[in-house]
């Protein structure tokens, strides 16, 4: 089979899962984010890699980008011939030693580097243990000559145990201490000093609670746990003084900069394969037990069972749906990619190479905990009810939230605390889990009540911030972060917001109705008719609708203004939530396409700001295109997919999707010059230098919205109370698609086929062989498999 | 003249304000920290080098030490054959050209870089203006060959405006706007975000009000402000692609990782020599204006006046005080780099290679500022001024503070709020400034009041947390901030404040007595007994004082502790206080010099604790040897100097203070491995695998210590309210010595001679020709010198 997305650095693999890196010389360090929830590892095609364990905010990785590539705190196999003294790593990085063959594959739980240096070729594959804090490192090493080689190879990770430990590493590091054990063939480090604070408060007096340690399948040679002598004085990783040493130093204590390093010896007759496994990982001391980790997965047997778990692990998560559409960037990113960047990043690993998470966003991982619905909802379902617990009983939210000792901001920002009611219907119409509105959640300064009243408090504490005019108030901002100065002082308002809470209320009232509210269903009712009069009637800019007013007064988003003068979000979400209606629908719609829908996706905003309004907020302080400033950001430009689809330009639809999904950017890959098989934060915009480079991948809200859209919206297979609806929104040129998924305890099969070549519209729905009238497929909840036959086309 | 400190890998030069460099691979970064005040250097022998302007807290630099040495946000002047295409740096790094010669010397405010290399002799010299914020680079080449060379010369530097920028750069570089101005020869950098609120309160919204410049003073042949377009993706400063390239790439802008480049051509006939200089900068928006600094200080002339402006700066400093003695280390380190590295570090810098500052401390830069009282105490006037107003009205102090925006932690640390009235003592006696006393300081919450009543209410909150044995409590910790669980519920005692708040009462009742507050003067002579009292009582355990009780009850620093049995600090302060008497005396010197004075220096406790304990504190968290666990801590064994000489020991003051004294340590350079020219924080004590290798050089309060142990109690010219004391102790090997320096508006010339070789005495004392009875020369301020002829032996 051909590739269908090949670009001069790579491509995608026949199954779609892999993505194969033919050149170290990418031009962004293109790179895989590993993660089993509690323990996680980036990775880059020239193997500079971190990894951590729990909540990456607590062990925070501060290096910028190009720090990352050049120079890190990073984790290398050097492979060293020690006849000819010759030495390289197992990856490009750090020895850079000219190749013969070079290949480096991401995938889903796994990386591989693949390389033919010096007649010997190396595999190394790189993977985390789906249930154990331990990374393994499995490296395979053939004698491709006709000579028996003499080789050694050598591990080396510098260790930064703990808390932000690059804000003051000459003192943290002076807590670190090393040990070695032959019998295990391992070196442990443990830290006499952590970042937070005793039962007293008092800080610096507690032990960092893990034992980290480094492993090796073969007889210990030589070992090392100080840098500066395996590195050397003024040299570097690309040529340590390691290298130019029979062995190593077997420095320990704590008295140095501490690093791991093994060395193992490894003799190859010709033609010959041998298989050296590394593990490296952190038992937690109260729990776990370091030396009993080592040797349940420090072998070549365990490594190859443990790399088999991890394709059962990512099965549960990525299998439980498959798309089969004409569109294969389409069925790549729905099928493995956007699932895995959501779960693996997002919702675990919470770092990436441009940002670092200081924990859970209240709003970030309910949102992208909708990936699980399919797959597994339970996991949706413990998200939401840990945001519910950062709630206060006054109704709003902490910002964010630091995962392992919790704390984090309570800020006046005006649509966090409205996900929960939003995430929880989405929830609901996949499961229809009803029990789950029954859940005792406590709040953070308040006993438990039931998550129903948890959602209600969120949408009462949104009806206390209303304008004299019944428009929400922006507050410290809204979706939009960067407009943090609009209406701080609490007087400017958020048509965004208004839009947003009308969907909700209209989610919300049934339930209220379901639990006998009725006193706050009918409340709500008269809130969404008042919404909806006063946006119409305040937010309406003649062609489009306005975005905010400011404290001030000032319009945002308005024919009014110079720069900004039209935002995406009140203009799709007014159609989204059914606010906009006849004429005023197709003039949104027609603005957002003429202002908004450029060659890479749907813009933030245009025209973007040229210079600082300190009226406004940062958001006018980035480049002119960059970013939410007047750049494609792509969690936004996702949704006005979904409201394309919903005013009825199924083609409009289909290219707004087309553009942000990245495959498609593989023939343009210099300009977009980021990985093709996960979503950027966005893309820079028109008035850019960088038109079309993409930024920021990875930890982007952007990958579960982008997989939603695909299948709820444009193939149209969406949950609801009573069934499975199927409503596509699609190309007129595809013949068809299937779609296979979960839904209540049934599996679906759902074939769909277009011989008229229309854009929408179901004819005719046969289940298991029985002719539907409607396009509502029922509930079957029977565990077993049923196939759908549909045929698009116009009614007669 | 040979020169007395010579190691093998330099030597100081001839006047002793030189330290010269001879090689590249010192064993750690031999730097120099250069401050105008308002903008401060930081540059290694290697030539990596920051810069930052204002506090140090403020523009943060995170990054480690073999990081700063390995790669770093630097500045470099590259060099180049155009016609050959070799190119090399103006410093070691980051080339590491193989050299035909190589000499750093760091001075008093400059450092400079020799080097002769492909026939090209390159010297270059670093220093700031004294009055400006800018930088100067002044690099001259010659030609030392017999063919034409066509060179150019390549600045580098990487920006980092702001607050914080480690912490997200991929955020932070993204506001960062640089522009180019050819008939400046210039480009500049603006930031459009700062870490600091705005007048709302609101992140993320003001520009950093400043602008950064880089200027050349020859034609600007080409430029680039792009890290990418300047070094190449993957490469690094050592082989950057600019120097693979004809000329710079010229992008300016707000897309990218943001540098300052500047591209000149110089020709040199045989034996030609040019000199060029760039300037590196940043105007404070409001008050500066950029282009008037690049035009004042970018010129060969202009670089000459303000070296020698640097020169006449560092005098009023340096030079307002001289001693020559038998002992060449005490004079080099006396007469310059104490007052230096107190000065330029500790207290303008705030940073150093080791660490780096959030602000002031409060203990700590009032101790350093009394280096200023013999060159300008108004400089120490200030200082004061400027602690006294980070009180609170209850007595207590922020522990530290940062000196932009203000802010720090409000602690129950025992010991910080009593600095003020112990260097104010300090200050009184060298000036008798009584009128400081009615200076009106404001409180951090309340209105200003006198400096005295400052000064009372600390001494007030001091009596207001005493156990009631009477002895002081240690609250969050005492002067040993590692001692940080003993106490914190308020129950722990420290016997050592016990003897610092005796000493500072024995100052302040005449204080108080002069002012009337007779009522207060008699509560502290109460207080004064009873802690005498108690501390012979409670704090004695048989052959030295006790260092605290836990709030367990427990003793620390008793025999009848296994790890940590004896301190230091309790011991000399029982001295230093007077409050050890006749047999205790005996007994504490004996216990200090049998367990504590060994051979690098005085151990602040031993043994050192091996395991943490929860209920000391973090000190117990060092390895056994290191900093303030078993080490010589350097700040507190010049205190043991001072001892030693109260106790009439004065070969042992001697001792422990030749051990410390950085360049009698040049001989052994290689276990010592630190800076000889300036003292370090720690050296590691017998109980470490480093035993005697300095650590933490330059940030260090020992700076200021180390100078005024020599002078005021070894040398023994002391300041007294009525005059100057001459009491040296002295070893009796010495022919004598000679002070000069100013006391009270007039200059003393003091010759001591030994004749006897004595340790201490003065037989005989004349000023001006006229003998005196009394060893205290009398007060002139009459502006004229005097000289006085001291003679030490025994009366008859």
């Amino acid at each position: 089979m051909s590739h269908p997305f090949e670009c001069k650095y790579g491509y995608f693999s026949d199954d779609g899962r892999e993505y194969c890196i033919t050149t170290p010389f990418t031009p962004r360090p293109w790179g895989n984010i590993i993660s089993n929830g509690d323990y996680s590892l980036m990775i880059s095609q020239n193997g500079s890699g971190y990894s951590w364990r729990g909540n990456a905010g607590q062990n925070r990785i501060t290096r910028s980008f190009q720090d990352l590539i050049k120079d890190n705190w990073g984790k290398y196999l050097y492979i060293r011939d020690r006849k000819s003294g010759a030495f390289w790593s197992a990856t490009f990085k750090p020895v850079m030693h000219p190749y013969e063959d070079f290949l480096v594959v991401h995938s889903i739980g796994y990386s591989r580097f693949i390389q033919v240096i010096e007649g010997i070729r190396s595999e190394l594959t790189v993977f985390i243990a789906p249930d154990a804090p331990v990374e393994l490192m499995q490296l395979t090493l053939t004698n491709l000559g006709e000579d028996t080689r003499e080789l050694d190879v050598t591990s080396y990770a510098e260790w930064a145990l703990g808390f932000a430990p690059d804000e003051h590493r000459e003192f943290h590091k002076l807590f670190i201490d090393t040990s070695t054990d032959f019998t295990l063939n391992a070196v442990f480090a443990r830290k006499y000093l952590w970042g937070f604070p005793d039962e007293h408060g008092r800080y610096n007096n507690i032990n960092w609670p893990y034992t980290a340690f480094m492993a090796v399948s073969e007889p210990l040679v030589s070992f090392d746990c100080d840098k500066e002598s395996f590195l050397g004085m003024y040299r570097s990783e690309e040529h340590p003084a390691a290298m130019d040493a029979q062995h190593l130093s077997g420095r320990v204590g704590r008295f140095h900069d501490a690093i791991a390093a093994l060395q193992v010896a490894v003799s190859l007759a010709p033609q010959q394969s041998k298989t050296v496994v590394f593990t490296l990982g952190a038992a937690e001391d109260e729990k776990e037990d370091a030396a009993a980790l080592i040797r349940r997965f420090t072998s070549v047997e365990a490594s190859r069972q443990t790399l088999q778990a991890v394709h059962d692990f990512w099965s549960r998560f990525v299998d439980g749906e498959h798309v089969e559409t004409p569109d294969p960037a389409l069925n790549f990113m729905t099928n493995y990619w956007l699932k895995y960047q959501a779960i693996s990043c997002r919702l675990w690993g919470k770092s990436a190479f441009y940002q670092v998470s200081a924990g859970y966003g209240y709003r970030d991982q309910l949102q992208d905990s909708q990936i699980f619905l399919v797959g597994d909802p339970s996991f949706a379902r413990k998200q939401l009810l840990m945001h519910a617990a950062q709630q206060f009983i006054e109704g709003d939210v902490l910002h964010w939230w630091f995962s392992i000792r919790g704390g984090g901001p309570r800020t006046n920002c005006s649509d966090d605390l409205l996900w929960l009611p939003f995430i929880l219907d989405a929830y609901l119409k996949e499961t229809a889990d009803y029990a789950i509105l029954d859940e005792a959640v406590p709040y953070l300064n308040a006993p438990a009540e039931p998550l129903y009243d948890h959602c209600k408090r969120a949408i009462e504490r949104a009806f206390s911030r209303f304008s004299p005019r019944g428009i929400p108030l922006m507050g410290d901002h809204d979706w939009n972060d960067g407009l943090n100065a609009v209406g701080t002082l609490l007087k400017g308002e958020s048509f965004w917001v208004a839009e947003f809470l009308y969907v909700i209320l209209g989610n919300f009232i049934p339930l209220a109705r379901r639990r006998g509210d009725e006193c706050f269903a009918r409340r709500c009712e008269d809130v969404r008719v008042s919404l909806k009069d006063a946006l119409n009637r305040f937010g309406w800019d003649g062609e489009w609708y306005l975005q905010a007013t400011t404290d001030a007064g000032l319009p945002l988003g308005s024919h009014e203004n110079d720069e900004g003068r039209i935002f995406l979000m009140p203009n799709i979400w007014a159609i989204i939530s059914g606010m906009a209606e006849g004429e005023r629908t197709r003039k949104v719609v027609d603005s957002i396409t003429r202002y908004l829908l450029k060659d890479y996706g749907t813009l933030l905003n245009y025209p973007a700001f040229t210079k600082p309004r300190p009226d406004v907020g940062y958001v006018t302080r980035y480049a002119p295109g960059l970013r939410e400033n007047g750049g494609v950001y792509t969690h936004a430009a996702t949704w006005s997919v979904w409201a394309y689809t919903l005013a009825g330009e199924p083609e409009r639809a289909y290219e707004a999707y087309h553009k942000i999904c990245p495959p498609n950017r593989s023939a343009d890959i210099d300009t977009y010059k980021a990985e093709p098989y996960v979503t950027p934060g966005n893309v820079d915009g028109p008035q850019s230098e960088y038109y079309g480079r993409g930024g920021w991948t990875w930890y982007t809200g952007s990958a579960q919205w982008l997989h939603r859209v695909a299948t709820h919206w444009i193939l149209g297979i969406r949950p609801q109370e009573e069934g499975l609806l199927v409503d596509p929104s699609i190309p007129a040129e595809w013949d068809g698609f299937t779609v296979r998924r979960r839904f209540r305890s049934a599996e679906y099969e759902i074939h769909v086929r277009n011989p008229e070549h229309v854009h929408r519209g179901v004819k005719s729905l046969v289940v298991d062989g029985k002719p539907l009238e409607s396009n509502l497929i029922p509930v079957f909840a029977d565990g077993q498999k049923h196939v759908v036959e549909v045929v698009l086309g116009r009614k007669e």
